[in-house]
């Protein structure tokens, strides 16, 4: 169902640059105060008043990211089991935001830190440190924007 | 070098969170525009017209996003060969990005498409599919937002 939602809204979407998944993933999250939202969202924020506390963000500009991150299928609307408030929760396509965050804390863990300053951390449930996400090709060939390049989609004669 | 001059700016950085990676991250380079010039580079474009062709930013936005990834530490000037034309090329935090972008991308392509619909690919050096990221403990347990936690940092007594 996640997935026909998404679709739907897709179809009348306008694209940035329409053959590009990077452009298109950053046309429907690449936008700060969304991105920040599925993070808290991942840590099991729910409502719109402790995603307001955590983010101290002007109301309306949450009003309107959740609206669209629910409208692009990454959050859904739920009813409290309390029967009251309104909450919002990842759908799968939301969770599956996960290795973009991970991308994102790593590298600001790696680049956006002085040496010796403190900052979060992001444990495995045996309390580990999460390893370094490391692109790598079938054959464990580490891969960077050096030895990797973008194949246009052909233009059809 | 570069770090150097990273290190500079980010103390006068006013950060949303400042204990979170992620946060920072977004801070630095969680705007479409700034991702989109930064997918660019990795693809070789390196001057503000061919930017702004690629893209097609207004040029006043153009400019700005420049700045800015330059005074991060994310992108550096340089003068063309030729001594005439300045272009714009990826520090090494810059390429560093690569995980960032490619998490981007592998998310567009499994929810920004319909089935069938044609994309750009990413491809090695052998000309095969990058393999899509697995975020995994150091024992190889697959890792998501589910059986992973933020540990903030400890306010000092």
């Amino acid at each position: 169902m996640t997935s026909q939602s998404a679709s739907l809204e897709l179809a009348s979407e306008r694209w940035t640059d329409p053959e590009c998944p990077v452009a298109r993933a950053l046309d429907l999250v690449g936008d700060r105060w969304s991105l920040l939202i599925v993070r808290d969202a991942m840590d099991g924020v729910r409502t719109f008043t402790d995603l307001q506390r955590s983010l101290g963000v002007a109301r309306n500009i949450l009003s309107d990211r959740l609206r669209r991150l629910v409208a692009h299928g990454i959050l859904a609307r739920e009813i409290a089991p309390s029967g009251k408030r309104q909450e919002y929760v990842l759908t799968e396509a939301g969770h599956d935001l996960f290795t973009t965050v991970l991308a994102l804390r790593q590298w600001g863990e790696r680049h956006a830190f002085a040496p010796g300053e403190s900052h979060s951390v992001l444990l495995d449930d045996t309390a580990a440190v999460v390893p370094e996400l490391q692109p790598a090709s079938h054959g464990g060939q580490s891969l960077t924007d050096r030895n990797t390049r973008v194949q246009k989609v052909e233009t059809r004669p």
